[in-house]
């Protein structure tokens, strides 16, 4: 079995890891010829919008999956009709688009946060005064970690957030949710309709940038509610592979805010915390294998990411039930370097441990 | 980090892929340019046994280590003058030699079966004399699953095996132990003298080739002494990395049979039944890491070889706590091709499901 994968760093990384030991053979393409997935499959250097590159990573790949939502519908034309592509076109297709996203949301019945389109500086100050500010305004299309948003307090805002954003139409405008906690839930599916989903994880976010992730999160009937969710969008969107659904809880329900149609960052922890991981899962879901088991095999985890700089090894080695992920990249502020994950027997202990964890890890922002 | 590993096996895959997260970079040496390590590191095609190979291997490595106990002294003779090679080569030397390690378990108080060294006819007929026939007569040197050994039933029949044996002496003669099961443990130490061990397993063999090894397998009071026995030979041999000792249960003892100075199919079942797997906390403690807790993370755990030929992928992962290792080796009758874990909560529950591993490798032996 051999598997092309869009995409060569941290993410194809731990994709090979996962599918090595299952004898499947992976081709990267990755824009770096330094990527970190190099270490564990063919690279092929070569934008992720290059069609040529695609058809060329795609030879002899039994299907191709992706670690990065932003590859472009044009680069798999010619891919869609020979190979394997999962998660498939029509789901990148959505993920790519916030209002669309959010229309699948109210066609399925899920919550979200209330929302209007607005191509026109006149929909834009429309939307404001229809719902309640602050509202937060955000291009439909592109956009990452904070990105391509603005926070607008009153109408006579909207002016300026339109042109902060380029006075060129294609945006969402959506009211600010004064929630508790973010949640996720990952979920995969196999071509055969099969479905798993891990428990939620809770996650703490710095500057825009996830920080730590920590399950178990919720109680059972938040769980069933985040399961529900899950696989009614799977199933809507015939989805093959790993999904990540990002949830705000309020007091009284969750709501859907986006989605991610691959491995995600909240999942790592299900290397060392889950029957199955996020990743073993996934490659089995695109080659068309049976899925593994998704439930906690620990009493608690939390992940931890490395921004910008990577903790000493031996210094988060010597913490029990620490494990180490150095992604094998340069240094840089703000980038994801690695991540720690942390198991403990129970909560209490987990508390101890993860003090640990972030004293050693003390990085730089 | 970078890791030379003399031989690119499925040990070698195993340490790459455990050692990956940790941001080692790995360089094998085999003779194969097909190793199936390959995909987990650099690979340097070459004999253990050449000297100057060895060199390239090791040049801007932190430290050297092998899956095979077979490398020879003289292939060393360089680098152990400018590298750490764990384990070291006194170790190495003394697996070598059966004498050799029969007389240090007798120097540190380790029971063993009763045997003898010879070296001419003569002492071969006294030695079978001396001891309680059946013996088994065994080259000091070499030998493996079963190859290079012949057992004497009468002092009559010494003549044949000594001509059968190569008739040049270099032999060890042990009695036949009368033994229940044959038990492994497998241990670590790291630079700093830290120890760690594993849950004793049970192995089963078929001609001579391991098929199954089984946890946990013993009492409390078994686990404690043959924890003491593992503790003992690697402080007496000053030891940096995982070791495996082979034991054989008799109605009252533990009788030492041999070591390996390197991770061992036995302790496969570590990558998902045990805290830190036997792959990690090797390369860790080649590295000068802190080692991982060894405790088991599973309620039971079996793995189950896969030899001649592999089984479908997906017969095994269907199996729940099933988890399918493929080495990337051609298929060749009798050769160690792959393996399966399985895990599960009880003994009652690995029971049902190793039936139906069985069944689905259901090998051609």
């Amino acid at each position: 079995m051999k598997l092309a994968v869009l995409g060569g760093g941290q993410l194809g990384r731990m994709l090979g890891l996962a599918g090595v030991p299952l004898g499947v053979e992976f081709r990267f393409l990755d824009p770096a010829d330094t990527a970190g997935a190099r270490v564990v499959g063919e690279l092929i250097v070569g934008a992720l919008s290059d069609r040529a590159a695609v058809a060329t990573v795609a030879q002899g790949c039994d299907a191709i999956t992706y670690e990065w939502e932003g590859v472009p519908a044009t680069a798999l034309a010619d891919v869609v009709a020979t190979h394997i592509v999962a998660p498939g076109p029509y789901a990148l297709a959505i993920s790519q688009d916030r209002v669309a996203e959010k229309s699948l949301c109210a066609d399925l019945g899920l919550r979200t946060a209330p929302w209007r389109a607005a191509d026109t500086l006149g929909e834009l100050v429309s939307a404001v005064r229809e719902l309640s500010p602050p509202v937060i305004v955000k291009t439909r299309r592109g956009g990452y970690d904070g990105k391509g948003q603005h926070t607008i307090a009153r109408p006579d805002d909207a002016e300026a957030a339109w042109n902060a954003l380029g006075a060129c139409g294609d945006l969402i405008v959506e009211e600010r949710v004064d929630f508790g906690r973010e949640l996720s839930v990952i979920a995969c599916r196999g071509r055969d309709g099969s479905t798993g989903v891990w428990a939620v994880s809770e996650n703490r976010h710095l500057a825009g940038i996830l920080r730590e992730s920590h399950v178990p999160a919720v109680a059972a009937a938040t769980q069933t509610a985040a399961e529900a969710i899950a696989r009614r969008m799977l199933d809507a969107l015939d989805y093959v592979g790993v999904i990540c659904i990002e949830l705000f809880e309020t007091r009284d329900a969750l709501l859907v805010n986006e989605f991610a149609p691959r491995v995600h960052n909240s999942g790592h922890w299900t290397i060392e915390g889950a029957a199955t991981s996020q990743f073993e899962n996934h490659v089995r879901a695109v080659l068309g294998l049976p899925l593994g088991p998704t439930d906690l095999r620990a009493g608690a985890a939390s992940m931890l990411n490395c921004v910008g700089r990577l903790p000493d090894c031996a210094s988060i080695l010597r913490i029990p039930g620490a494990h180490f992920h150095d992604y094998g990249k340069a240094p840089r502020t703000g980038r994801k370097l690695g991540h720690v994950t942390v198991v403990a027997p129970d909560e209490e202990t987990l508390e101890v441990r993860l003090a640990a964890v972030r004293a050693a890890i003390d990085d730089d922002g």
